[in-house]
């Protein structure tokens, strides 16, 4: 039977909220395709609700073909839901390639979704009412390419608080997601730089410096760090690294390596670190180390971060922090574009921050998914695996690695666990190429934030079975 | 005295509203540096506050540096203002370069500002509240590069209905801005390809496509729109035009033009035309021509348009409409990125559209745009101007020509104009070079969306008198 909260439904009438739960059910899926629906009366008497409203619900569903209807028979879901998802078939030549439909897996460790219910949705809301009511001039102008000050300024506020960062709000750029500002970088850089990623490493940041015309080379890292001889060899100018919490090794570069790093940066004026700080929020334990940005004393370090790991992926506001030196080149090269994030969001997420919400809600997620990691590894320690598992991993960040010594192909035991409706990525499709990570072969990178914490003990169970199963 | 309307402040405490209020028109330059801001005691009495609320929001100005206090003589506006809009003055090498101050002109007819008290704020603060309450779980999850589903449906039944386009959701991409949109084509068509922009024209895509690595060359448009000998002849491959409403000139591209550029596209296989529609919406009398992408036979343009113009430059969605055999091909080589555009949104959009609120908001503005643009028009007709003018314009769009046969240097006139705090824009600016504008030497480009409707009969009387004063 249909669930539905008409507790959420705030300001929604009955008939939209029922319209709008029921299509979005079908959306995500949760109703398939030809799956019946319960009749009128049954389903008014079970939400308590009247038969007219549910009636309108339906027929709104069925005038935009979300359900149909057969005599006698009752309503059905159509099979537009996953057309819908898709891209609708077309008409003409060349259709959008079909994908493959999304799975929904029991545990997916390779997704960075937010956690449902997590979200401060009311909060949100709120700060952008009062946004909006303000009804400022200044939310009806386009920002330039730096971004509202308002913002930028409780950027500086949070990196000063969180990071003992002290830059000034001049040096921040507002972005829409890490992707924009990584192609940002190569347009201000310049594309005949030879940009340098980690091996394994983040395979987006070198797609994207690939696309826009760099040559990109990955270069390899041990446990301390990307190394810098092999660094100098490529001939590298600038570095793509996430020194706080390596992706997805989990390495923290040490000082040493992080003064090697600036060192070597020192030597050409062309040489840039992009520091990528993207899950630094969520280190459980201990002091960080500091960021490369705050102990450069040669304006060689540019500093990149982003909300979409601590508010949600589908919020794209990121920003970058320059050297003081390079801010009027910026102005000066990409200064006539406009910033990428609207206004409205800007003056949302600046008031959130000044006001102490976003911090708050770092911390209430930090709690969750310490609780949630810790959950998980004491399952693991528990369970049969442990035997043949170890886990690397710094009290850092939003993933750790799991390596296995079960003797059998890691490429088997993915498929054994993706059979069970568990998904998870080798360590060694981070590599380039895959037979660089050598002996690491057998290590699965363990990106938890999605999964659902009542499933743990299931989930390790469910991989600790696979492996028993093999063993027979 | 500092006006306050407190009926907008909706659930802000009267110290925030006061507060806010205050820190914006300083923000704003309303409120100048060093000047006097009335006593506790003084404003309380004329805002009907308490004392105690405007000494809370003074305070917390100060505290912010906003403001300072000097010993029985009172509160005054720091000259934080100007630092803060530019970026504060940097501490070690490099500040950024101070802008020349933002010039509050009488008339700007340069800025593509959208109207103060047009914006829907409390309709789409209402909608955005409705997405937001229902919490679905889409909201949180990033869209792929082509953006949400709900958002390109709404944009197929938008375009069906105002320009009478077929196509299919499957080839909407949703981006932020259409600046984003030029570098993402540029990604795709490859920046080895010769790109051609019309001369004059929009310089923004040309700096995009040129800083993105393209070799973009400017080609001549006569009164029929780009001159598609001189296309060929500059051996383009993808070219760039806006043939409902050209910018600057205004000139609408005849038909017999149209069928001609698709034929040249037609001829080999690497050829694209880009119909940016940047304005469309804004078409005062007569029916248009069907777009290039409804007569386009061969899958040769791609669509560009816009929410910027219509609903505000702080609003930063746009589109393109990809032909059906490009769709693949664009997933493949751009899929791995993410959507731009925040999921909240491209729902809340979505909605704005499906409930018909965007239709109605067009509606509105070009009832405003027209009448405001009919006064002046009349304005300038009835002034001392009309002997030596002629306007050029189509009854489309936002910005006419206005063409002066006074004798006089034209960037004379326009210095003497902007003497009298009005800026506007020579014609001759948009060609590349200046130079060839030949005898359009002396038209202006009048952007009128942003003027104060109040001001026209001042503004068309200060333009007048200049130059009367000149022919002493």
């Amino acid at each position: 039977m249909i669930t539905i909260d008409f507790a959420k439904r705030q300001g929604m009438t009955l008939t939209d909220f029922l319209y709008s739960s029921i299509k979005t059910q079908i959306l995500d899926g949760l109703l398939k395709e030809n799956e019946k629906l319960p009749s009128k009366r049954t389903l008014a008497l079970h939400l308590g609700v009247s038969v007219i409203t549910v009636q309108n619900a339906y027929s709104q569903l069925i005038d935009e073909g979300f359900i149909f209807s057969v005599e006698k028979k009752g309503f059905f879901v159509s099979d537009i839901a996953d057309r819908l998802k898709n891209g609708r078939a077309l008409h003409k030549t060349g259709a959008r390639p079909a994908k493959p439909k999304p799975d929904n897996f029991f545990a997916d460790f390779t997704s960075n979704a937010a956690v449902p219910g997590k979200f401060p949705f009311t909060l949100w809301s709120r700060t952008m009412r009062q946004i909006l009511a303000s009804e400022n001039e200044r939310l009806l102008k386009r920002t330039d390419v730096f971004g509202t000050i308002e913002l930028r300024r409780a950027i500086c506020r949070h990196l000063k608080e969180f990071r003992n960062m002290n830059i000034d709000e001049s040096q921040v750029i507002i972005g829409a997601g890490t992707e924009s500002l990584y192609s940002m970088l190569v347009l201000f850089l310049g594309r005949d730089k030879i940009f340098a990623v980690e091996n394994p490493g983040y395979h987006k940041a070198a797609e994207i410096f690939r696309l826009n015309g760099t040559k990109c080379v990955p270069v390899k890292i041990d446990s301390s760090g990307i190394i810098v001889d092999d660094l100098q060899k490529a001939g590298a100018s600038v570095v793509h690294v996430s020194p706080s919490h390596h992706f997805p090794t989990g390495i923290i570069m040490n000082f040493k390596r992080r003064t090697e790093l600036l060192q070597w940066a020192s030597l050409e004026e062309s040489r840039y670190i992009i520091e990528d700080d993207y899950d630094s929020e969520f280190r459980f334990t201990g002091r960080p180390l500091p960021t490369l940005q705050s102990i450069d004393q040669n304006d060689r370090v540019i500093y990149i971060n982003t909300f979409s790991k601590t508010l949600s992926p589908s919020f794209r506001i990121s920003y970058m922090v320059l050297p003081p030196k390079l801010v009027q080149q910026f102005a000066g090269k990409l200064g006539f574009y406009s910033c990428q994030v609207s206004s409205f969001e800007q003056f949302t997420l600046a008031k959130f921050i000044e006001d102490g919400s976003y911090e708050k809600h770092i911390n209430r997620m930090k709690n969750y998914y310490r609780s949630l990691r810790n959950n998980l590894i004491t399952a693991l320690e528990n369970s049969e695996l442990a035997k043949i598992c170890s886990i690397h991993e710094e009290n850092s960040g939003l993933h750790f690695l799991l390596s296995l010594k079960s003797g059998f192909d890691a490429h088997k035991i993915q498929q054994k666990w993706k059979d069970l409706s568990i998904n998870i990525q080798l360590l060694s499709d981070y590599y380039e190429p895959p037979e660089e990570a050598g002996a690491q072969g057998e290590s699965f990178v363990v990106n938890y934030s999605g999964i659902n914490r009542g499933r743990v003990s299931e989930i390790v169970q469910r991989m600790s079975s696979a492996i028993q199963a093999e063993k027979m």
